[in-house]
C-alpha cells in the first residue's frame, strides 16, 4: 500500500535537499541544475509528485538509483505523479536521487520545477551525512550545456543540458561530497560573452537564485539573500572566464538604458579590469565563505584567459595574504571529447572531474 | 500547428519500423527490445502516442535524436502522448528514433507496448534505406539485461534492461546497418539455464515473437510465422550457449506434464546433444535465411561452451559443405566492465561491438 | 668469481633455447627473430659471449630480466663478451632472456648471430617447462618490421625490426607459452609482394631456416629438414596473405631463368589459385603438426584478402573434414597505431596480441 | 668514408649539448641523467666515442633517432667507439640524440661518462634552436629510478634508472622545449629520506653537479658555480618533498661529525621548518633564475606533503609579492602504473607529463 507524504512532512534527516533553495518545502523549489531530492527508501515502489511550468523552455529530470543513472527525460507541464521505481525488493534499502537537469532559465520567467509530495509502499530511512561540501560557480560548462546531443546540434534548448553527466556531479561523487551549482550560460566575471557587464555571476552570487527574472520567481524567494551560514562549503570552485575571453572577440555591448557601451579589451587596461573583477569576486567569496578553500579551475574550453586568471589569483593572495586560494588548469576539450553545441561532452567532463577531484581531495586532506 | 498522423497513414518510405513485428500499423506493436520507430522530421516539435500495459513488468523507452541518446525512461500505463522534442529549429531536418528498451516478457502476458500516432508541426521526410541488415539471436546478454544499474543490483526488473547501450545497437551503428533482435533472458540452444528444454530459441525462431504467452499476444499475431521473405538479413549473429553452459551446474528440470526430467551433461553424450542442437539450429537458420552469413559469436559471460560451439560450427560446415558460417570469440566481461545483476555492462557491450562489427564489416565486404 | 660455461656444457634443463634451430650448441646459432637463450641465474653478474657477422645488415639483440624488457641494441661485428647484468643481489634467482631482434636475412648471406658461452658468478638453476607451444608463420608483420622507429622512417634496415615488442612475443606471454617464429618480410602464400612465386613460406616451411641463402648458412644447417617431432606446437598461427594482397596491385614478376612471368589476379581464377595455395599450406601444416590447432589470423595491415582467406579455411575444413582449423580477424592498424615504414607499431601489435591470445586461450582450454 | 671529429671541433650550432655541464668539450662530461648530445646528420653512418668508468655503478645510454627511442643499453668500461646507426639513406637528414640514462652517482666517485669524438660519412647540419627551456629539480622520481624493470625488482642498480621514458623528457617534448635535470635519489628539501639535512637539493643547486663526491669529479668541474647566465630556464619545475614526507616515518639521523641528531616532525614546528626550507629554496631559485616561472609539482608517489607544499608556495607568494610561482598536483602512481622498486613506472611518468606539459604550455603562452 502506498502512503503519501508531503515533502514538508518528511523529517529533515530522511531527505537531503540538493541545491541552493529557500527554506520552503511546500513545495520544494528546484532552482539550479543538479538540485533535487535524495532519499533512502525501504520499499518496493516510489512515486514523486512534480509540478513544472514553462512558456518556452521545458524542464528535464534525471534519476539515480543506488548511485547509478537510470533515467533522464523531459517533464510534462503541470502537476503529475511520476513513478521512480516499482517492483523492487521491498526489504532492501535503496538510495534514490531525483534531479533537475537544466539550469535556471532567465529567458523564460515561467520556467519552474517543484516537488510536492512522495508516495511509497515502505518507509524512509535516514540519509547519511556527507563529510564534505563543494560549491561550483560557473557558466554554460558548469550548467552542462552541450553535454548531451549529437556533435552538430545547434539549438539552444533544455534537451542538450545535463547535470547528471557534468563535472560538478562527478567531482562531488569522487570526493564523497555534497555539491551545489551557481551557474549561468554565457555569463562571466566582468561581463558576459557579448560584453554585457550585468550578466556576471559576482552580481548575483549572494542571492538564492539571482539570474532568474520575473515577479513569480521573486515570490518564490529567488532574489532573497542566500543563507550562507546554513551551508558552508569546504571548497568553492570557480569555473569562470571562458565568456570573458569570448567577449574579447565580440563588439561592444550598449546599455539600452543609458546608451553607454562596454567592451573587454586585450590591452593592459582591459586585463587589469578583468583581474580587478576576479580579485574582487575572490574577496566576496572569502567574505561569504570564511572556511572555504577557493579554487579557480579553468581551461575546459580554451585557455585565452588562463594566464590572466592565474595572475589574478596570485594577486589576490599577495594583496590579502590569504594563502587558501589557488588556480587549477583543467584539461581542454578536444575533437574527441566535444559534446553538442561546441561544448565539452561527457568525456571532457569526466577528464575535468578526474583532475579536479584529485586536487580537491588533496586540499580536503589538508583541512582534515 | 501540430498535425496528427496515425502510424498507418504514414507512407512506408517516411517511417522505418525497427524490429520483427506483424504487418499491422493500427497500432504498431513493438515486441522485441530495440524495436521502434524512426523518422526524419522537418519541424520544431514532435509527439508520439504510446499505449502500454502490464500486470507486473512495465515498459521503458529510449529516444535518439540525430543518433545521440537523449532520453530513457519508464512509460506510464495506458494511452498517452509523449513529447519527443520541442523548440528545435523548424527548418532543419532531424533524425528521430523512439525505441523499446525491454525484451519480450513471457512472465507478464499483459506487458505490451504499441504506438498509435504522431503529432508534428512540420513534415515527415523520407528515411534513407540502410545498406545492410543484421539479426541478433540471443539470451539476456542480447536483451541488454544488467546493462544499466548499480553493480550490486539483484532485482529482475525492466529498469535494468536496455537496448540503447547494447552490443546489437552499437554493432549495427558501426556497420551502418539495420538490425533486429530475437532474444530471451535465460534461454539457450538445447535448454534454458535451469535445464528446461522448451525454453530454447530454436523452438520459437520462426514465429513473430514466440516467447510471449497468453491469448492477447496471440491476437496481436505473436505466434504467427514470421515473414522471412520480407526482411532477409546479411548476417545472422547467434549469441547463445551461455545458459546451456550454466545448465551444466544446475539440477535436472522435471516436466510437470510428463514427469520426465532433463539435464545437460559435461560428458561426451551431453556434449553431442548440445552440438546436435547447435548444428540443427544453424541448418534452420540457413533454411530461413539463404543469403545470410551465419556468425556464432560467444564469450561475453564466460567461455564454458566456447570449445563445444567452435567444434559444432566446424561440424556444421563439414556436414553441409556450407562455407558461410563461422565462430567468433567475443571479449569476456571483467571486473571493470560488469554492469548490474552480474551481467555485461556498457563497457563490455562496447568491447563486444567493436570486435563483432570489425568481423561483420570484413564479411559484408566479402559479399559486396 | 666468474665461471665460464660453453653453451654446450649447460644441462638442457638449465637453459631454454627459443626459436627453431639445429641441434648444435657449439655454438648455438640464432636463425629467426625472437630466437635466444633463457636462463634462471642465482648470481649477481652474468656475461654472454656472442659472435655476429654481416656484410650489410647488422644484428640487434634484446634483454629481458624477470620478464621486463631492459635493453635493446645493435651488436658489434665479431666475437665479444656482453654483460647482461651486474651488481644484483647474488642470492635472488633472476630469469634472463637474451633475444635476437632481427629476422633471418636472405639479402645478406653473411648476416649471422651465434652464442658461444656464458660467465656467471653463481649458479644456473633449472628453467621451468612452459605448458604450451605456439608457432607463428608470417611476413614482415610477424618479423616485427617497423615496430620501432619514427613514423616517417623509410630505410629498410635492422634497426627498425623488433621481436621484443611483437605480437608473437606478447601473445605467448599472455598464454604462458613458448613460441617460435617462421617469418620473412615481403613473402606470402602464393607469391611475394612483387608476384615472385618462389618467395613463399610454404616452400621453405619444412627446412630449419629456408629463406636464408649462401653456403655458409647451409653449413650451419639452415636448409636441413626441421625436427618436427622434437617440438610440436599446440597452435600454429598463420599470419600470411598481406603480401599476396599487395601483389594484386603490382606488375607481373618475370622469372630470370625461364622468362616466364607470374601475377596474382583479382578474378575468379586468381582467387582460386590463391585459395589452392592456402588450402595446400594448411594440409602441409596438418601433416607436420598432427596435434596442432591451425589458426589463420589476418588483418593487421588491411583486409584485402580477409574474405578469400576466410573462405579458404572453410574450404579446407569442408574438403578434409578437419574441424581443428579457423580464421581469425585481427584488429587493423590505424593512424594512431602505426609504427615506422607504414607497418604496425607497438600499440597495433599489443591489440593484435590481446585478440589472438584470447582466442588461443579458449582453444587451449579445449584441448585441456 | 668516415671522417672523425672531436666534440670540441664541432661548431656549437651543429651540436646541442643537453644537461648542465662545464664548458669543456675535450671531452664533454655528462653529469646528470638526460644529459647528452644532439646532432642533425646528413649521412648514412654515425659512430660516437664514449669513455666510461666505474667502481660499482656502471653507465647506461639511450639513443633516439628522429625522436623515436631506438636503443638503450649498458656501456662498457673504458673508451670505445659505438655505432649509433648505419645503412641509412645518406642524403636524408636525421636527428640523433645520445643520452645518459643514469643520474649522478655520489655512491661511486669513479662513475663517469664522457664523449670524445664522432665519426660520420656525411656532414653535420645545424641543430635548430628550441623556443623554450625547462629545468627539473627533483629526487628519484626525476632521476627515473624504477622506470624500467619488473614490478618486484629491489636492487638499487643503474639498470633500473632511465631518462628516456621519464616525465622530464616527455614534458619537454610535449612543450617543444630543451630541458635539464638536477636530481638525486633519496634527497629532499629539508632533509633526505633518512633525515640527513645535508642531502638536500638546495645545498647543491648552484654547483654544476653538487651531489657528486671525490677529487676526480672536482677536477672535472662538478663543484664549480653553474653558469646561470648562459642558460636561463623559462620554467623551473621543482618535484621535491617526497623524501621529506618519507623522513617523517624514519628515525632521527645522527651527524657522525658532531653527534647531533636531526629529524623532521609532523607537528606545527616540524611543518614550519619544512616550509621555511621550501620558501628559502624558492627565493634561491628566483635569485638565480629571475625570468623563470617557478612551478612546484608534486604528488607522483603519495601526497603526504601536498598540503604543506601548497601552503609554502602561497606563503612564498605572500611574503615576496612574487606572483610567478604556483603549486601543481601531479597524478599519483597507482597499482596499474608502478614500475620497479615501488617507484612510478612508464605510465605514471606519461600521466604526470600530460598534466605538467598542459600547465607549462599555458604558462609559456602567458610569457609569449
Amino acid at each position: 500500500m502506498l502512503n503519501e507524504y508531503k515533502i514538508s512532512e518528511i523529517p529533515a534527516g530522511n531527505c537531503r535537499v540538493w541545491g541552493r533553495t529557500t527554506s520552503s518545502r511546500s513545495p520544494l523549489t528546484l532552482f539550479w541544475t543538479g538540485s533535487g531530492l535524495e532519499l533512502n527508501v525501504q520499499g518496493g515502489e516510489l512515486w514523486v509528485e512534480v509540478e513544472t511550468s514553462y512558456s518556452i523552455l521545458e524542464q528535464w529530470a534525471a534519476l539515480l538509483i543506488n548511485g547509478a543513472l537510470i533515467s533522464r527525460h523531459m517533464l510534462e507541464k503541470g502537476r503529475h505523479w511520476i513513478c521512480l521505481f516499482r517492483g523492487m525488493d521491498p526489504d532492501r534499502p535503496k538510495n534514490v536521487r531525483f534531479l533537475k537537469e537544466v539550469q535556471a532559465m532567465p529567458n523564460d520567467p515561467e520556467a519552474r520545477m517543484q516537488i510536492h509530495a512522495l508516495k511509497v509502499d515502505g518507509q524512509l530511512l535516514p540519509v547519511s551525512r556527507l563529510p564534505y561540501k563543494l560549491e561550483f560557480i560557473g557558466d554554460s560548462i558548469t550548467s552542462g550545456e552541450g553535454l548531451i546531443g549529437a556533435r552538430g546540434e545547434e539549438d539552444w534548448i533544455p534537451m542538450f543540458f545535463s547535470s547528471a553527466y557534468g563535472y560538478p556531479m562527478l567531482t562531488a561523487e569522487a570526493c564523497g561530497a555534497e555539491y551545489r551549482t551557481v551557474s549561468q550560460s554565457g555569463w562571466g566575471v566582468l561581463s558576459s560573452w557579448d560584453n554585457n557587464p550585468y550578466n556576471v555571476l559576482p552580481r548575483v552570487y549572494t542571492q538564492i537564485c539571482g539570474p532568474l527574472e520575473g515577479e513569480a520567481n521573486g515570490a518564490l524567494g529567488a532574489y532573497e539573500e542566500n543563507d550562507f551560514a546554513a551551508w558552508q562549503p569546504d571548497v568553492v570552485v570557480v569555473n569562470l572566464g571562458t565568456n570573458d575571453g569570448g567577449a574579447l572577440n565580440q563588439p561592444p555591448w550598449q546599455d539600452p538604458a543609458t546608451g553607454e557601451s562596454f567592451r573587454q579589451a586585450r590591452d593592459a587596461k582591459g586585463r587589469e579590469s578583468f583581474q580587478n573583477a576576479a580579485v574582487n569576486f575572490l574577496k566576496l567569496l572569502r567574505a561569504k565563505n570564511p572556511g572555504a578553500y577557493l579554487l579557480w579551475a579553468y581551461g575546459m574550453l580554451g585557455r585565452e584567459m588562463a594566464a590572466s586568471i592565474r595572475e589574478a589569483v596570485a594577486r589576490y593572495q599577495v594583496e590579502t595574504g590569504d594563502r587558501r586560494a589557488a588556480f587549477l588548469l583543467l584539461p581542454d576539450t578536444t575533437e574527441e571529447t566535444f559534446g553538442s553545441r561546441q561544448h565539452s561532452g561527457k568525456a571532457a567532463h569526466a577528464q575535468a572531474a578526474a583532475v579536479l577531484s584529485d586536487s580537491i581531495q588533496s586540499i580536503l586532506h589538508l583541512e582534515g
